[in-house]
């Protein structure tokens, strides 16, 4: 089954808010084993909304409507499609009755309008509206079915999870398989390497799809399959995660969707290890992503953001012979990067100790290029390991590849 | 003129990511006074993504489409728009020089897919990538204006901003009236606040108009007018901005789109001031945010992301006995914020200190609550300042309202 969600409103064209609710829709709909093929947003006017539909009910067995019922003269969408359908529009009135009751109790007058958020579309079925006023409709018509959702994402999503997911499973998906699919996280790799790896599974896929897409830093492939049940299902997905599994397997960290560091926190609690971070021109941001993930107290002891040589100096002993003069290697370089690894794991008393020194740019430091970066893992026990990057892109994407780059060596280092 | 949007990508319709690609876009034609009458979302299927530019270019004179330009087999925009035009395909030499030299400079093999991001379209201009290897197109075709961008964000938005926008400027906007706007951007007050003592001049607009929006810890409203000439346009911006500057003096601390972070980074360095800061909750949040922004190096000397108490004690002096024992205040409380923002201070030989320690959640600590931060701003020769929040919100929003909070506070000082 292919469906079109429609959004309906002029404030998602100007761009004040942004179209949460097609993305909740359309995993909701992938879960059911519906295929969103179109996402359509369009203003709060009645010709530009009919067209709109017409283009949808041509291309789709199934069109979501989210907003556009409230109570103003701007609600259009329902007078759109009963207009566009030959129906008519009534009131509801068990809808009117609660909307009632909703100003009575508090006291306050109803202003007229209101009713409007009571009308239902001739022979549909309507949807209650657990967190508000307007009440839904679901109906079909020349076989295509339409859902009429609210806008504001807290009364779509409990009247789509608990109204017209019931009514699409009763009237329109009787004889349709579920999709599942399986999330899989890769660090340390491009995106058109990691698929370059998989060219072959990519393109023999059948009922079994393979979607990789990139964001900074992280790769992430999905692999989907229609099945009769979860069982079969996960036999299907766990042989291509396999195979993946073996081609890829010093860079799938996760199989759900997940940051590296989530996993990495996670894993050192677990392990009962603990981390410490020096960070020059990254500025604090591998400890801000660390600490984002809830429970990281447990294993982040804290660090040193020494953006200055003075502080380098004075809590990580860097001695000034390898910051200054004309022969030293200055702050940007492995001398600098393994002393705040391996200092820093000491002041911090901790397992592990990273170290980042680099040119962030724009424009180069101690005549080095930007992207031009160090980093170093230091570790209880063993050698610690220094790495060259030389980085592309501007400031922000030197700093998070950066720090992707030495989180990804060391969720490898925790084996 | 009409614009719609088409974003191209399997992946918005899986629900895997949120368009926030047609927010940004639908601000930046309206600031241009051009109307976004649709957006659609398409996937990566030339043949529905063909489809829907055919109707696109019925119902606008601009189509803009993000990603699908991408290395790999699925980013199908160019030969969807090429095959539908009748025009060629071929490589973009000085963009494929630059994917080459990109390879080649990290030493890696370039696989052959990534010839397809230099492709441009016969007659189109091409649109440098500043932050990826993708080129972009715009070109005119039977009086039709389509513009080709990336679709990760951090490469869309600096194309849009210093390639396609010039582009549309020169060759589709020759004979509007232009849009001329203003950024006026606030801190330390809340959307609904601010929209209240300014509500009798967004009722009374006529030819300029105020337009407010809020984001997490800021809110910005754009001041927009068409005007004959720039000078014409200045007068009426100037007359609104004086009297949004006379109600809210105390706020409004930019007139363009900057973060405060910037605004304090310039206003130090100027002023020959340095700062240093001591972070738990935020753990190294605050300093990732003034690195960030180019020339920070200059007022910020570093600091610590002091998130054990072991640290606190270490490097900054807090006396066990505020920290442990029935008695105590405890981590979070106003003294150990007073303390962090004094001991950063000296510690990194600063005019400033910052201090910020508090509950970030998920679920209390010390038996307080989620939310509940201190913050403190220490100055050379002056009291130190020390503030309660109780915030409300999510791990992510708690941490960053602290920040923009102290930083707020911070701006008010340097006068």
């Amino acid at each position: 089954m292919k469906a079109e969600i429609i959004a309906v409103g002029t404030e998602l064209l100007l761009g004040q808010i942004v179209n949460t609710n097609a993305q909740y829709l359309s995993q909701e709909l992938a879960a059911l084993g519906i295929d969103t093929y179109y996402q359509t947003v369009v203003g709060d006017n009645l010709g530009r909304l009919q067209r709109a539909i017409e283009i949808a009910r041509e291309r789709a067995d199934l069109v979501l409507f989210t907003g556009g019922i409230g109570p103003t003269q701007d609600d259009l969408t329902k007078d759109a499609l009963a207009g566009l359908l030959g129906r008519t529009l009534s009131i509801h009135q068990p809808s009117m009755d609660a909307i009632e009751q909703f100003f009575s109790s508090r006291g306050a007058h109803m202003v007229e309008s209101n009713r409007r958020q009571a009308l239902t579309i001739e022979g549909s079925t309507p949807l209650a509206n657990a967190t508000g006023l307007a009440v839904g409709n679901a109906l079909k018509h020349d076989g295509t079915f339409y859902i009429l959702l609210p806008g504001p994402p807290k009364e779509m999503k409990p009247m789509f999870e608990h109204e017209a997911k019931r009514w699409l499973l009763e009237h329109a998906l009787t004889s349709e398989q579920p999709l599942y699919s399986r999330m899989l996280k890769f660090a340390g790799i491009g995106e058109s390497s990691l698929e370059a790896q998989l060219l072959d599974l990519i393109e023999r896929q059948q009922d079994t799809t393979i979607a990789p897409y990139a964001k900074e830093g992280e790769v992430t492939i999905r692999v989907s399959t229609k099945a009769a049940s979860a069982d079969e299902a996960n036999a299907k997905l766990q042989e291509v995660e396999s195979e993946i599994r073996n081609r890829l397997f010093d860079h799938l960290y996760a199989t759900q969707d997940v940051p590296i560091e989530k996993v990495i926190v996670e894993r050192m609690q677990t392990l009962g290890l603990t981390l410490g971070a020096a960070e020059s021109c990254t500025g604090g941001l591998l400890s801000e992503m660390i600490t984002a993930i809830p429970g990281s107290s447990q294993m982040f002891n804290g660090g040193v953001v020494c953006y200055s040589n003075a502080l380098k100096q004075q809590l990580l002993n860097v001695p000034v012979t390898l910051l200054e003069g004309p022969d030293a290697p200055g702050a940007v370089s492995s001398e600098v990067a393994e002393m705040l690894a391996d200092q820093v794991r000491q002041l911090t008393n901790s397992d592990f100790g990273i170290g980042i020194t680099g040119v962030a740019g724009p424009g180069m430091s101690e005549r080095k290029p930007a992207g031009l970066v160090y980093v170093a893992i230091a570790q209880k026990g063993k050698p610690t390991e220094v790495m060259k990057l030389q980085l592309h892109g501007g400031r922000e994407i030197i700093r998070l590849r950066s720090v992707k780059t030495v989180l990804y060596h060391l969720w490898r280092r925790l084996g």
